[in-house]
């Protein structure tokens, strides 16, 4: 039983290597390199670790942190979806949800059934947990964009109205790290990397 | 007060991007590239979270995820010392403790001191989460150096009775998982790229 157990469990871990494969848009701070999704999936964990204090509501941080950890699993199926690409987002959800049903059902049914409802709810956003994990998924690009000169930005041509809309409920995770992100990250990089097309 | 903390926060967890950057001898389980540490640290994170249920004594997951996620960052500065470079061992402590001294005080001071007791406890690999911790940073490049085919024992001429020393108190932590490990991935790599010179 254990070893049935532990086969499946090994045969998943093996299985998610491939999400070191999986490169977003987003640079490196240092602007070297793209950066891929387990090493965002490591960066969220660890700002849920230390940012927590910052969330609107109480929130478990156990639960938030494997939210963020388990989140982009489906893109080793799936593929990464760049925030801005419109074609790109239509079939989005269908091939995730796919995906979705593959790879969670490597694991001993009870786990599989445990990850689906933690990716399922952090797709739904409602929880004060999968709000707070919803929001640093947004901040921490936004921080390594600023960090590396708004490189992705600029290279993909993206606007400031962009920016502010994909990002109409980063606030509701975290009113705090929202502000100061505006603030140090986004507002330094208008008219810069960001074109600023809002209107006055 | 809030901008002060926020600025502090965000300052570590940019800094800590560069883990991204210090890579590791182990391939990644297609062999293609060398892993480096923060996706290490993801991998034994997801680890922690599904297979807290072989650790020999009851486990915190939250505390054992957070230590896991933690205990690689001070190769930022002191860089990451091969399992069996023998001379890189003698000055490793050194190394790691200044480098724990520079990073953890990016953090506001509560925060520093409690990043700062995770990797101490870690370290020490006496209580329960540390153990276990300690043997899924021993058990996860056995598997992968197993699905590469044992890639990186090869390159490094690497011998059963270094592997069996260095695994020494992996069993500490989870029986069941050393004895899978045992039998799955390192027993069928003895006399290929794991050169078998134990005494029978």
């Amino acid at each position: 039983m254990n070893e049935e157990r532990l086969k499946k469990q090994f045969a998943f871990i093996e299985e998610i290597d491939k999400e070191k494969n999986v490169f977003r848009q987003t640079y490196l701070a240092d602007g070297k390199r793209k950066e891929n999704d387990a090493e965002h999936s490591w960066h969220l964990a660890v700002m849920a670790m230390l940012m927590c204090e910052h969330a609107n509501e109480d929130i478990d941080v156990y639960r938030t942190m494997s939210m963020v950890l388990i989140h982009d699993l489906i893109e080793i199926d799936a593929g990464d979806t760049y925030a801005y690409d419109a074609q790109g987002n239509k079939t989005k959800r269908e091939r995730e949800i796919k995906a979705a049903d593959r790879l969670f059902n490597i694991l001993p049914k009870d786990q599989a059934e445990k990850m689906r409802g933690l990716w399922d709810e952090f797709e739904a956003g409602i929880t004060p947990e999968a709000k707070f994990a919803n929001s640093l998924d947004k901040l921490q690009p936004i921080m390594l964009n600023n960090a590396s000169g708004g490189k992705s930005w600029e290279e993909h041509g993206v606007c400031a109205s962009q920016v502010y809309k994909r990002n109409a409920k980063t606030p509701d995770g975290s009113r705090a790290m929202w502000e100061y992100a505006e603030k140090n990250f986004i507002e330094p990089n208008l008219g810069r990397s960001l074109s600023d097309d809002r209107e006055k």
